[in-house]
């Protein structure tokens, strides 16, 4: 070939943007495709939602900090936040693992019941998958399978001017527990005598290690008869899930800074990296919470509980994302989500 | 851990046992989990069928010798013969995949028009997928969904007694094939000014570089009326696939030496390699033929049908596998399959 263009020239979006532009749907039972949090497809009184997600060992992990029977368990868990992001019920999983011979069948056992205590927890059945050999690491690809009834469903667009813009949970913990991960790793690589300095730090860390899919939040909003306009799960961080919900729904969105939910220990460990602590909230990545917006006539029904936090509304500004500063001042929020193409080849 | 056991100890077969014995499906909408073909999950009036494969280079393929554009095109062939091989018609597939940077953007336009290719050619829609980087070569994981009318599925197990054992197209010649490209290889390393020797193996080269999935021969069964009561697509190679569909129905199988469907190019090319055509045929594997069992009274309807060789019938016999040789001489077949756990980390 003549030419050759860098991956990392694309970014990801833009990969998926080229690889996808040449294809075309064409089977009728294919209501949604490439896009959004899940895959839509017909199936008669319901719709079956399908998301998939591929970890790489030293791109997405590393095993020298991940515990094998948390990474089995943070695997499942991507995949069913997926599900719940189109307001759906997850039902099945399939798993494909590469592996090299440098694992044991021990090694396997532990990846394994980490997908099963996730599989119990989240009541989806393994229904399938694939085990090879690699010739270096390990790559586990999953597929989750999921249903949602079709007045129901959620997708990214739908939002609608001056919907309030909610997040579950809290923001930037997992981000901050990453960073208490790599600074050990490097501790640990110049003294391994050194103990672990962990103290404080138990929440961040189990953010990052073993994060939860927020099936609750789904039933949450059922009970209380709120259907979201639009919803997507934070995965590459808020900012970037923003700028997504934003350009599906063809509006702008206004966030306000003093708003974001930060949990107490996640600003500590940030101010202790010297990290402020919003900007680990808008692009840490891997909350895994839900963010959605409503009509304001649910705002009675959410106000004051404890699981949400309306951190904004929908604005009519074509596709712009503002953040309000504490001192008011205003700024375009612009994407930070992960790029993983810089890594090089060993 | 104090103890380790090397993967392979187990074998693949083996290592999905072990894997899989502690998960229990609880979901209701889980018809069949691990074990076939697909996974089988009921959607009301019909059911949706799942199945997936991951391809590892360096395990499964061989950029040396196999085009990115036909490896597309052969990953989406292996997923839908799957589909196919449970009598269901193949609507979506995801495709997963993580790659190095040593890949460029035109590289991996190849690779995905080949699978564009295989989608427009069977009907299928892309539906979804991840990209990601790896830190060493290609890995693609595909998942492929369809569907089938719940009288009309197939699977592994349901053959009864006396029932009669075909195989659709013929068999040997991917394995044939790959040994071509092997030579090819080392003929190259030793010599790159070499032409290869590549007269007389276009249609053994082409099985293996760009199979086909026989979606033309359930539809063919269709319009015969004919319903096979057990079915499974050969890709790891005859005697595997009949020691499959014999466990599953908990039934013996005899099959004959002189009816295996075996093409002249893939004979000539076996014997020039000093290999036994039919040893090819029953443990070559990666044909992607259907091999059904069906009621004798469907034995007029197929006589004579150039698509289908039959090749033996189901007996009483306790999940033994037989062959009658040409001389008259009875053998048990045991299964070759591909064992990949031997293979080196980098």
């Amino acid at each position: 070939m003549s030419n050759r263009t860098e991956l990392d020239k694309l970014g990801e979006f833009g990969l998926i943007d080229h690889i996808t532009k040449d294809f075309k749907n064409t089977q009728e039972s294919t209501v949604y495709g490439i896009g959004d949090d899940c895959a839509v497809i017909d199936a008669g009184d319901k719709y079956t939602l399908i998301t998939t997600d591929m970890l790489v060992e030293g791109v997405h992990f590393n095993l020298m900090y991940a515990p094998l029977k948390h990474l089995g368990y943070k695997a499942v868990v991507v995949n069913l936040s997926d599900i719940y992001a189109m307001n759906g019920d997850a039902n099945q999983i399939t798993v494909s693992i590469a592996m090299s011979n440098r694992f044991s069948v021990e090694a396997i056992d532990e990846l394994y019941s980490g997908i099963r205590t996730a599989c119990e927890l989240y009541n989806v059945d393994l229904i399938g998958g694939d085990t090879t050999s690699s010739q270096s690491g390990l790559v586990i690809s999953i597929t989750a399978i999921g249903e949602v009834k079709k007045d129901e469903i959620v997708y990214r667009k739908g939002a609608k001017e001056n919907d309030l813009i909610v997040v579950s949970g809290n923001l930037g913990a997992a981000y901050m527990g990453l960073q208490v991960l790599e600074r050990e790793k490097e501790v640990y690589k110049e003294n391994p005598e050194m103990q672990p300095e962990m103290e404080g730090v138990d929440y961040v860390l189990e953010r990052q290690l073993k994060p939860e899919a927020r099936k609750d939040i789904i039933h949450f909003l059922k009970d209380m008869s709120i259907l979201p306009s639009s919803m997507i799960d934070v995965s590459d961080g808020l900012a970037s899930e923003l700028i997504h919900l934003s350009k599906a729904s063809g509006l702008g969105m206004t966030i306000y800074d003093e708003k974001l939910p930060i949990d107490q220990e996640t600003f500590n460990v940030a101010r202790d990296f010297n990290l402020t602590p919003a900007t680990c909230a808008l692009n840490g990545g891997e909350d895994y919470e839900l963010l959605f917006t409503m009509s304001q006539d649910y705002f009675e029904k959410l106000k004051g509980n404890q699981h949400f936090a309306i951190i904004g509304h929908v604005t009519d500004e074509n596709c712009t994302v503002n953040i309000v500063e504490k001192n008011g001042t205003i700024q375009e929020l612009k994407a930070q989500g992960f790029t993983h193409f810089n890594e090089g080849e060993n």
